[in-house]
Order: C-alpha cells, then sequence, then structure tokens
C-alpha cells in the first residue's frame, strides 16, 4: 500500500483542492500530484474521475490556480486529478537544462533510453501507479473516467486515450502537440527518451496511433489561430487528416485571436469538463 | 500625456487580457498593471469599471491568472483594472526585504516619511495617476467606477472608497485588513510609511474611517472562517461594530472551511462582480 501525505487542502467552491505526494516506483523518487473533489464528492460518493496533462514547464499547481475548472467541476460533480509533468530531482545530468526535455517534459511515455528510462516512465506513472493511488484514496468510479490535457499534456490525452481506451472513455484536448514526429518538441523527446527507433515514436504520436487504433469516443479539440507554436509545433491539420482517414470522431474547433496561454485554456475549460460529463454519464 | 507602452495583450473570453507599462509621476519609476477589457468594451463602447486591489506580495498578473474573473466581467461588460501593490526597484535600502512591507506592500496610502515618501505613494498612483491613465486609453464610463480587493487590497478597496466616494460609487473586499492600526501589518506599515502620529493613521483604517466618514454604498465583504490571518491581522468584528455605529450599509459573509487563498477568491468573485455590476448599472 502507498504512503501518500497530504500536502495541503483547501476549500473551493464548498469542495477540496488537496496537493498529495508519496514514492514512485515508476518515477524512483517521489511525486506530487493534485485532486479536486466537488462538493458531491465529499461525504463519499462515487464520481466520474477526469485526469488533466499539462504542458511543458508546468506543476500540478498550474491548472489548479490558471484554469478556472473548479467551478464547473463542482457543478458537474466531477473530480479532477493533476498529476506532474515528469519527475522532478532525478539526479540525472542534464535534467533540468531545457523547458522542452527532462524536467516538466516528460511527454507522457516510458523512456527506454538510458539514462532516463530509469525515471521517466511517465506513462506507467499516470496510467497504472498514480490511478491505483487515486482509486484506493479518493471515491472515483472507475468505470467513468476521462483525460484532457493541454499542449504537450494534450498530446498525452490523446495518446493515453488511443493507447488505453478502455480506461480512458472520454478525452478532449487544447493546443495538442499532434504529429510530434512531425515537431522539434517531439523529435527531440522521441529521440532522447526512446532513441532512434521510427516504429517506437509511432506508439506515440497521436495522428499515427489513430491511423492504426481508433477508438469510438469523440474528441473534442480546441486551437487557438494566433497560439504562437501552431504551425511548428501543434499541427492540427495533421491529426485532422489522420481522423478523417481513420474514421475517428473529433470535432476541432479553430478560434481566432487565442494564443497558447491559459487564458485560452480557461475561456474554453466549460466545454471541455461538459463534454467529459455526459460522455461519463455525470 | 503619459506614454502607454504594451507589454502583451491577449484574447480571453472574446474580450482582451493586457498588461501596461508607463513612467509614473506618483511612484517616481515605470508601473506596470493590467486590463481586462470584455467584448463590449472592444468597439469602443463605453462600459463601467472595477479596479482590484491585491494584496502582500502579488503583482497585477495574480489576479489576471487565478481568481477567474474574466468570464464574469465579459458576461457583465465589466472592465477591470489592476494595478500593482507598490513601486518596483525604487532602489531604497531594505525595500525587498520583508514580505509586509516595501516591495508588493504599498498598503494604498501616500507615505510620508523619508525614504519612503518620494516613491510610495500609492493612492495618488491609483485615484489620480493610474485612473487618468486609464481613462485616456481605455473605454470607461468615468461614473461608473467601483473599488474592490483581497486581503491588503481590501483594505485599500475600503479606505480608498471611504476617502474617495465620489470616485469609487461601489466597494468590496476579501479578507480585508479591517483594522490595521490594531495588527501587526498595519502597525508596522504605518509606523514607517506614516511616522508615528496617530492622526495620521486614523486616515487610513477603515474602521476608524468608517466612524468619521460612513458612505452610502452597501459593502461587500466575504471572510473564511479558516483563514489563517483572521485573528491577528484582518478582525472583521472591529470593522463591523464601526459599520453598525457609524451606519455604514454592509454585508459581512462567513465562510465556513475558506482560508486566505485565491481558491477562495475564486469562489465568491462572482457574487462581487455581480454586487458591482447592480450597483453601477452595468
Amino acid at each position: 500500500m502507498t504512503t501518500l501525505e497530504t500536502v495541503s487542502e483547501q476549500r473551493c467552491f464548498d469542495g477540496v483542492q488537496g496537493f498529495y505526494k508519496h514514492p514512485s516506483t515508476a518515477c524512483g523518487g517521489e511525486m506530487t500530484f493534485a485532486v479536486y473533489r466537488p462538493p458531491q464528492a465529499l461525504s463519499g460518493a462515487r464520481r466520474p474521475v477526469v485526469t488533466w496533462l499539462a504542458g511543458l514547464t508546468c506543476t500540478p499547481e498550474t491548472f489548479t490556480i490558471k484554469a478556472g475548472a473548479q467551478r464547473v467541476a463542482a457543478q458537474l460533480g466531477l473530480i479532477l486529478v493533476m498529476p506532474d509533468t515528469s519527475p522532478r530531482g532525478a539526479g540525472i545530468a542534464g535534467e533540468d537544462d531545457s523547458y522542452d526535455f527532462g524536467s516538466a517534459a516528460g511527454f507522457y511515455l516510458d523512456a527506454t533510453q538510458e539514462p532516463w528510462s530509469r525515471n521517466y516512465n511517465m506513462e506507467t506513472y499516470v496510467t497504472r501507479e498514480l490511478a491505483e493511488i487515486v482509486a484506493a484514496n479518493f471515491p472515483i468510479d472507475a468505470e467513468a473516467q476521462g483525460i484532457f490535457g493541454h499542449s504537450m499534456g494534450g498530446h498525452g490525452a490523446l495518446t493515453l486515450h488511443l493507447r488505453h481506451p478502455e480506461r480512458y472513455r472520454s478525452v478532449s484536448a487544447f493546443a495538442p502537440v499532434s504529429a510530434p514526429m512531425q515537431c522539434p518538441w517531439g523529435q527531440k523527446a522521441f529521440r532522447n527518451y526512446l532513441g532512434e527507433d521510427r516504429d517506437a515514436w509511432r506508439q506515440h504520436d497521436a495522428s499515427e496511433l489513430v491511423r492504426a487504433r481508433p477508438s469510438d469516443a469523440r474528441m473534442l479539440i480546441d486551437q487557438g489561430r494566433q497560439d504562437q507554436f501552431l504551425e511548428e509545433q501543434l499541427k492540427p491539420e495533421i491529426f485532422e487528416a489522420a481522423c478523417k482517414e481513420a474514421g475517428q470522431p473529433y470535432e476541432l474547433r479553430m478560434h481566432d485571436g487565442y494564443d497558447h496561454s491559459y487564458y485560452f485554456v480557461q475561456t474554453f475549460i466549460e466545454d471541455h469538463l461538459r463534454h467529459h460529463a455526459a460522455a461519463l454519464g455525470a
């Protein structure tokens, strides 16, 4: 049984915004995550749960302070889970040198290459280890789980949904890295975490995955047209073409004037939470 | 005419969240502030404006990322103005040494004591200099202005309203420092900014001011019962007694379980914005 330590718990919209830490086997060190319990869950009633995957440079706190999600989660009775974006303090040379690789840039996959493979196992961490800890400590309805995220976390949401459709029944993304094999962020991460084997890369590229194994879930994706990373890093048009080809249900909404920030995320967060609540029967 | 430089402008809830900087006479250096323009103001239509005064350690960004206010301001058509909490980089020895005095702790008054009096003139800055800059550069309805804030900024909102009722027609506060002459934060600030003259202190203490000159505006005040600063620093009971004695209209709401953080602020921000909109005829 994993020991869970409460870092803090604060009242928010009559629910509880908490931060917790625990020793992690998958990441070889201590990990911190956040959970928002809506008022409906405080009496122990089992509620649907949606996991938020944050982007490069973010921590478990980012979404809890910047997205305005608790208001809507409290209305809908959704539990929110916010993992960290990578291991921290693994002690690997260079892990803190880049904003787009190493710490705060785990890319939600299990590294196969030394020296990263011992700690950088965020897919196992999120989908297995953290999922079990959450199920053991919070009143989730394990049959009603969804996943969403922003930027690198949008990549994580799309790929973890496509790789684990039985676990994550609903999915959505803000400005996701949609074709990581074809952009600098993805190539840097895949080369260093996975080596040069392109077949391994394909297992973690949403545009490749959706061609190989589309899901039944309708994907909601929001993207700002003034996003500074749109052309070089995000490439929603590649993912859209792959969805069409594969018959994947999706809705890609392009928004004039919006950029890559949480001012964009907070604008559309209610739509995403309602999308998950509807899909999960909340 | 003051030169206003745009630092950034980002789309948010179909309005614009902007940051601006300018040389300040009152503060003897460059000052940064934030403005949120709701969609109704983008065509130039004049809209009511509410100024938010932040607390100790905060910047103009704090409220814009943590309060979830833009969603409601966009619905109500309110312009929001977020000044900084003090001058920055004045070059005064010790100005950055404390979280509760000097930079990020201007207490929304004009200092009379050396070496602070040259730069630390936040009352003149907020009520005159910044107000004129905002009026000249944004489509505000100058007859429909309100003020609100949190903690030290709640103190600022109450005192600046009471000292300038003709300018700020509506007022509200979250966890305000309500009787600064009787708490460590206030005593430290008043002693250093204003000297030992207690009559000068009384001009910036909401509980003293309201006895001397109550206003016609109904004050909305929210306070968490689990606020870690409630007993030592905030003392709403002193202000409440003064309001009763003076016939000041007010509503003090005590909330079980809530602390001093922006998780508390975001929970009740909609009520405050609706309070201002109603008072200002938005």
